[in-house]
């Protein structure tokens, strides 16, 4: 048996717009050693996220800039193979915001334990995990979206935009979602009971989503900003709400993009903006687990992964987020 | 003595830009008759609000638009001349939504008794009219600024402004003001106690409201939009609240000017943005009032009125808010 090696995805460079393969190399390293309180863990899937984008630029922000050649961090789901804390054992599988690697060391305390039996443990990364909690906490805390009103959400193919547009249905609210490819909005309207599904390639998308909310809309649910972002505000009713959950459309602008001014309509519609990150609502995880797990038992919540198999496959991955290939969440299956 | 003459400013014509004194005209009528349940009002102050440019459109909007050829209307304080209703006796003065003319006639039921023992009459048109309960819900409700926060107002020197400014320092806060002219700014730091005015026509402006706020920016209080609105909102913290009163900059434009996309600050430092018109408030104004009213009795809120005499002024008393000409509340004083 040859001897492990702990392969992993290292940020060379800093992208510029558009980031293409080159900003990553693979590199080998030995597989490091847990010490007291720690864990060896090893990866079996890991999460690729448009946000992740911002975090490798340089400027400062909010978030953390991922360091240049190191691995990028990010949710991974493990199984345990050595452990020094009383709180894990050998074959336990775990949740943790890892490395892109095969294998990491882990403070014990920094990591939860998954229950295979309670759900598959890929769910951790999406419709249970930060995919799943943000577009629950944003649409119900944010767009508290009434029965009868119309929620419209863009990036509507994504994991967040599928889990939003889901509840807003049980919430009995018509539901009209945005993405850019045919094949997306057939499975948005005929899988996930999606009353309409616009495409914002059209040539005439802004027409087709005024016709697709005959009574305007009363939340707009954000995963991309810029121009299509425009036309959903342009129809927001009264008292409408704009949860402002991603702007996948600017992650890659190496300076901000010009719009038109729309505030006046925010002014004269009493509307709510509201921005936020799923981690506003860490208190409230509990709930919003139980909650989408019983929906997701009762069938009422349906959820897809995307799984690209091989570590070495993470930049492809990741770089597909901003081409709108994958539909659901988008994972990368680390060991075969 | 002559016979009473009713005059009255009509709008002739729908502006494009920049309004300019050729869209009124003065003309004379009779004094309209008061039927049963009416009464008859004598104007005594009327008031020129920014937000009035928005009516002078014909564009389909959430305000209905002023009626080519007759006078518009607006927040009027008068005396009740000839009464057919048993609410109001001759002498008693009211606040009404009434027009832009000498004499009219209105439903008793619409009118709001006023009491000049209790406070000046003009107050019902600024700090204890619309303006004031503007500021106070907007900031109170939307901004929710706490004690330490630092409190941005645009538009500073205006009626809203200035009660803005006063409540968030009544309320413990960092208050930093933002007008266009020297003058305005001495007044807000020297008589109204704002900690820090910056001039938005300095060629260093920018720089000048982040030297001002060395702690970020909690509550923006936004009444003008563009690129002040666009300095602030780059300086906001984490949770900060933006609160849109007024979209100054753009009233006068064609269709919306372009500016830079800032929806990624919102974003990633989960950021309220929150539009509203004070009606949207009213029931609940008799808190307004009465906790204003205590404020101004106590000498912790101050405000001035800079009132123009004569009903043929009310033209230019209008224009003149869009050149920045007004400290505080713009009133007419339509009889002499």
């Amino acid at each position: 048996m040859p001897k492990p090696i702990n392969r992993q995805i290292v940020l060379v460079s800093r992208p510029r717009g558009l980031p293409d393969s080159t900003i990553f190399s693979m590199q080998e390293a030995p597989i490091p050693k847990p010490q007291e309180g720690e864990v060896l863990v090893k990866s079996l899937y890991l999460t690729v996220d448009p946000y992740m984008r911002g975090r490798m630029n340089d400027a400062p922000s909010y978030i953390e800039p991922f360091a240049l050649d190191e691995p990028p961090t990010g949710g991974v789901v493990g199984v345990v193979v050595e452990s020094k804390s009383p709180l894990f054992k050998e074959g336990d599988y775990v949740l943790g915001f890892l490395s892109w690697t095969d294998y990491c060391v882990a403070k014990a305390s920094s990591l939860l334990k998954l229950d295979d039996k309670m759900a598959p443990i890929t769910t951790a990364l999406g419709i249970l995990g930060m995919p799943g909690m943000t577009a629950y906490f944003g649409l119900l805390d944010i767009g508290k979206p009434k029965s009868g009103e119309t929620v419209v959400v863009s990036g509507a193919a994504g994991a967040v935009g599928m889990a939003v547009g889901q509840i807003a249905k049980i919430l009995g609210c018509r539901v009209v979602g945005i993405a850019g490819k045919q094949e997306k909005i057939s499975y948005l309207t005929q899988e996930l009971g999606f009353d309409a599904g616009i495409n914002y390639t059209s040539e005439h998308f802004e027409e087709e989503l005024h016709d697709a909310c005959p009574n305007g809309i009363d939340v707009y649910f954000d995963n991309v900003g810029g121009d299509v972002s425009d036309a959903a505000t342009k129809l927001m009713n009264k008292y409408g709400r704009i949860v402002l959950c991603g702007q996948i459309s600017v992650y890659n602008l190496e300076k901000p993009g010009m719009g038109p001014r729309l505030d006046w309509i925010l002014l004269t519609r009493s509307i709510l903006k509201k921005g936020f990150i799923v981690t506003d609502y860490m208190d409230r995880y509990p709930e919003g687990i139980a909650q989408m797990s019983q929906w997701i038992k009762e069938g009422k919540i349906k959820y897809r992964e995307n799984i690209i198999e091989g570590l070495e496959n993470t930049p492809r991955a990741f770089l597909g987020l901003f081409k709108g290939e994958n539909i659901g969440k988008q994972l990368v299956k680390v060991s075969r």
